[in-house]
């Protein structure tokens, strides 16, 4: 990531991520601010932004996740709304699939059940960097119903194949998958809501 | 539930009940026996059967939930198919709902995805005694596909409703939410599968 900055733009980057997952892990997300970061990583605010672009940027870099979510976001709403929800379906479970032991997503959710400061920051992941943009993005009504509708199929999706492990669901493909639960997050994204 | 029966029942029932959650909680619902609860309880196996009808009733009794699932599932299933997604829905809402703090439903589920033995309760409730029966008596083809695919969506609710608490979805009421999330578990009951 450091696009041939000088060699110091890694360990300054590094110390920034080390202060923000500090900050957000034990002050939550709300009660972070990429001014209180760059103080701590001994830094210029403007420097954090320059790295990371928002705070919301800086978040996700923080969660260290296999990809960066705004950029699959992008990735998904570029090919149009047809056929999105299976879209995020195959995605969702290439992520998940292609991590071993689901890495920091399965962690995040873990203590998100027993830690309200992991809750929080799971709720701004769904609904601020994940649903809420792929509802906002796909343009219909209401994109916050809908993205509460998206996370509640998917966080348990991720519940019933990686926590709990209910058959068949746990080792059934995407192919066997996408058919199934793709038309319930289409009809989330874009179907008429009552 | 003593039904007229002498004043000594209720504490067998209540010893028995101690010792099955004693050995559900410690050793899991796979390695747990019938034979071996009575034995901790100092009761003949016939006896168990007697109070509890079976170990899937003896297993649910000692999980001490607001409802019996087994009863619930017996009346959802009475009243027909049709509309069964959206009843399906307004009763999982009434019972979460109606229980202050979510009791033993959330601390099942908070349990689940630290400890394995807690994981193995909760798969062994969702598809023995809850969704699988419900898709069974559904009538439809590859239930435990579908008892897996209900699981899915209502574990996801009640994990951003209850857990999380995603707005707008946490503060939603039953008839916002039914309408919606039914037509999913109707799809996942009786609709084709590819």
């Amino acid at each position: 990531m450091s696009r041939g900055r000088r060699p110091g733009d890694s360990g300054t980057r590094e110390a920034i991520l080390a202060a923000a997952s500090e900050a957000f892990g034990t002050q939550g997300y709300g009660a972070t601010s990429v001014r209180a970061v760059a103080r701590a990583a001994g830094v210029d605010p403007a420097l954090v932004l320059h790295f990371f672009g928002s705070k919301d940027g800086l978040f996700t870099a923080a969660l260290d996740l296999p990809v960066d979510p705004a950029t699959v976001v992008h990735a998904l709403l570029a090919e149009g709304v047809d056929g999105l929800g299976e879209r995020i379906l195959r995605t969702f479970l290439d992520v998940w699939d292609g991590t071993p032991g689901q890495g920091p997503m399965l962690a995040m959710l873990r203590s998100a059940v027993s830690h309200e400061d992991s809750a929080a920051m799971l709720r701004r992941l769904l609904s601020g960097v994940i649903f809420g943009p792929l509802a906002t993005g796909a343009g219909a009504d209401r994109p916050d119903l809908r993205a509460g509708l998206l996370a509640s199929q998917l966080v348990g999706l991720a519940m019933t194949r990686y926590v709990l492990r209910v058959e068949p669901v746990a080792s059934a493909s995407a192919d066997v998958l996408a058919p199934l639960l793709g038309p319930t997050l289409q009809r989330y994204l874009t179907g008429p809501l009552p």
